[in-house]
């Protein structure tokens, strides 16, 4: 009997380090293992994305182009694959059409073949211009179903999305599920329902991360069910709040109707290359290396947790945090079930702190208001009218419901000038984006740039020696947002952090 | 629709500590976590074996009987669940049939309810006794297949191997996958033949590590293959070269036809409790904590490559050790392809390094020319003739095809008297029995048996101060069994720890 090949998408090199290390790994400490992620036989290769061109410029002082273009180089049989936050880009807000299709343009010149493009409130306007903008490219363009659980999401949903994407011009679909929140069940329903429904011929990839111990039985189920290809990140860059291990993925698959034809001697030297590479990050490591299955009850991803303590304990109520956990499914339920991904995770959990410190929905974050006012797309349910009131009052905006982006016009030249205007800008248009990108922090690059990349990992050994000696640890190497809050005279200084 | 419930056996109170703390968890730092876990709803608690008897007498300064008479105490609506190595017992060498018997007899009067026995070797006649002695003392008896990879072991012949079990009498059987190798198809086909051919009604468990990262997977097909309880760990002392986590397993069934009816609330706080313990034991933890695949390709678990490699660096030979990881598959082969577990895995390991130091077969251990000879019982292969001549020569013993005790006089109250001479002796059959399980370590306990429990475990803060002091270390702690070796006039020291 002929085995059906499942296809993998190796993610080492993005989501892998994103989740595991804080995004910090220096391109110097990936290019050795290139040559054989390359001819191990992947359907693609994750490499870049929004946090891993923010890590490059704010603390590696890499050109994240010069990334792409260097992985290009040295995986020349290999799709390259980026996550691309539909509208948003690589950023945190809307983009006007304009800078969306110069970017899609240019990253495809540079190297990019799959564009997985996503948008957090799984609104089909906000990824419709990407997508086209990657067909217009001859590239590969992705769809992406955010998964989450809430009474509002069922698997027929998740199939009108599907059918939305794929009438969008979709060469395939995602789903993706960022918390770890997919059971094997409902992963075996949602791509047996799209295949069924839109044909054998859609393609289906998942993505799962391990959080919850439980999602590598989803990927078995989803393949049984007719998925194309999964995500995994090879063993020594794997679990936690990672992803399930590529090398597991293929034993799994030993005796079924299923195979991944992957090359085992050429993951096992990824392998023993990432395992020795790791230690020099452990001081940007994840704390949670084991299970944590409690986000099925909770809702609120444990990168999500850690943000809300801190911003308790800087407000002197850190013994608040049981509270907090129980205000964010009411907010979410009042905002109209948002999956909880970033920036809707972020926007929820400040909400619900809020909340909790100075009085149901008394003040609104910006960012809450332009949520409930969709500004940021259009919610999975309705948003409770007091919240839209509230934000209507505080923002002094009204309700929208045409597409966000179509209220931004054309950006591009103005964004090129401001960007010539800075000391180190290069003259191209990929420093256009760069500065687009994360204008906050691309001005510093484009000066220190010419003193070349940055590594921060640190032999083990050297490590130690500094934490004995009480150096700073990597969390002093952060850069929170930080948001100003008066309320009757008084400030209150939030601070967020990426998940 | 109703659902199958699926029985859980939680492993946290033996074998989860055994597999990633080296066995060292004191009873105080478990009783916290006991009225829960009674309550939670599993099918039993595994809570007493080798490791754990072993490490009470030798480390912990715990008689192993009180410490089975607490857990009785404070898990009262529980069926406590042991290992026991069938004639082997908890030792390390075949007992006479009376000490065999007055050990099921006395474990069962002091609360022992569910035996799962097992030889390394698959031999039922190492297994016939115990499991006859249990029946007679009225408490469940459970078959043990020890699952392993090889041209010689087919479905055919773990079915076969259930039958002669079942007809011994077992109440239930199970499928025990010590080393993490059991794919999830394998699993779903055995369970599916033993099922299909023995009835519906014979009741399977199944026991998988998770050190590859595949087996929660083979649960799941083990599950929908009609097994009844399958084995985990609370998720605070998981993964590694440990277990599934238990909570994970919950979260799995959600959906499906199955279910464990556990206590979500109640696990939550026995993964409180171990949470909160584990740091105390950080000196002892399992180096390995991520996924290893090797072991599908090099039969070879984790532990036993760290044994050789200790063993070579002794000899001066540390470079040697992937001539060693070669000859291991042959060695197994040659002695008929044992399931690499302990015994056998060190007997194997061990022999291969001397075939890479001293030449091919030139010293045999005692221990191989035994197993060659078939003392541990029937070999599921031939063993290879030359290995048989070799043996013979250098032990001066024929080799034999009896049941290995029948040669075996009775001896407990030779036993008997000699603990009664002992300083500390207690009078009771239980110190005959641990004298009788480990000569060379009761003595010691015995006389210090007064002072009673050393908790080995250590607050952090001041484990850190410690090693930051330069004090001695855990291995330090290790009492390996040292083989002395005469090769020309030139005498070789080996070492060997327990996998």
């Amino acid at each position: 009997m002929e085995k059906r090949v499942i296809g993998v998408t190796e993610l080492a090199l993005r989501d892998a380090h994103q989740s595991l290390m804080a995004t910090r790994m220096a391109l110097e400490d990936m290019q050795g293992a290139c040559a054989d992620i390359d001819a191990a036989g992947f359907w693609s290769v994750e490499c870049w994305g929004g946090a891993t061109f923010d890590a490059c410029i704010r603390f590696l002082n890499e050109d994240p182009w010069e990334r792409l273009r260097t992985f290009r180089k040295l995986m020349p049989q290999s799709r390259l694959q980026m996550l691309l936050r539909g509208q948003n880009l690589l950023g945190y807000r809307h983009y006007a059409d304009d800078v969306v299709d110069a970017f899609v343009e240019k990253s495809a010149e540079n190297g990019m073949d799959v564009y997985r493009v996503f948008d957090a409130l799984n609104d089909v306007r906000n990824v419709q211009r990407s997508i086209a903008a990657v067909k217009r490219a001859g590239k590969h363009a992705q769809g992406t179903l955010c998964y989450t659980v809430s009474p509002l999401h069922t698997v027929q949903g998740y199939v009108q999305l599907a059918r939305d994407l794929v009438d969008l011009g979709c060469d395939s679909l995602c789903l993706k599920d960022m918390a770890a929140l997919l059971r094997p069940q409902p992963a075996y329903d949602i791509v047996k329902a799209i295949k069924t429904e839109l044909g054998q011929q859609t393609r289906v990839h998942v993505h799962c991360h391990s959080t919850t111990g439980v999602t590598l039985v989803s990927l078995m189920k989803a393949i049984e069910a007719g998925a194309d290809v999964v995500d995994t990140a090879i063993s020594s860059l794997s679990l936690g709040p990672g992803h399930n291990p590529t090398e597991s993925l293929v034993e799994m698959l030993e005796g079924t109707p299923y195979t991944t034809a992957l090359d085992k001697e050429r993951l096992s030297r990824v392998k023993d290359h990432f395992a020795a590479v790791r230690p020099r990050y452990t001081a940007f490591m994840s704390a949670i290396t084991g299970v944590e299955t409690e986000i099925f009850d909770s809702q609120i991803p444990g990168g999500m947790i850690s943000n809300m303590e801190s911003q308790l304990r800087q407000q002197g109520a850190g013994d608040r945090l049981k509270e907090v956990l129980a205000e964010v499914p009411r907010v979410r339920e009042d905002a109209g079930y948002p999956p909880l991904v970033t920036p809707s995770s972020q926007i929820v959990g400040t909400q619900a702190v809020f909340n909790v410190l100075m009085g149901k929905y008394r003040v609104l974050t910006g960012e809450f208001a332009d949520l409930a006012l969709g500004y940021y797309g259009r919610n999975t349910g309705p948003v409770k009218q007091e919240v839209v009131l509230a934000a209507q009052a505080q923002a002094r905006k009204d309700p929208i419901t045409l597409r966000p982006a179509d209220l931004i016009p054309n950006e591009f030249a103005r964004l090129r000038d401001e960007a010539a205007a800075l000391e180190g800008f290069g003259g191209s248009e990929e420093d256009v984006l760069t500065y687009a990108m994360f204008p906050g922090v691309a001005p510093g690059f484009f000066k220190t740039r010419p003193e070349g990349p940055k590594n921060v990992g640190k032999d083990p050994t050297q490590a130690e020696a500094e934490r004995k000696a009480g150096a700073p640890g990597a969390d002093a190497l952060r850069i929170p947002i930080r948001y100003e809050v008066k309320v009757g005279g008084k400030t209150h200084s939030v601070q967020v952090e990426p998940a």
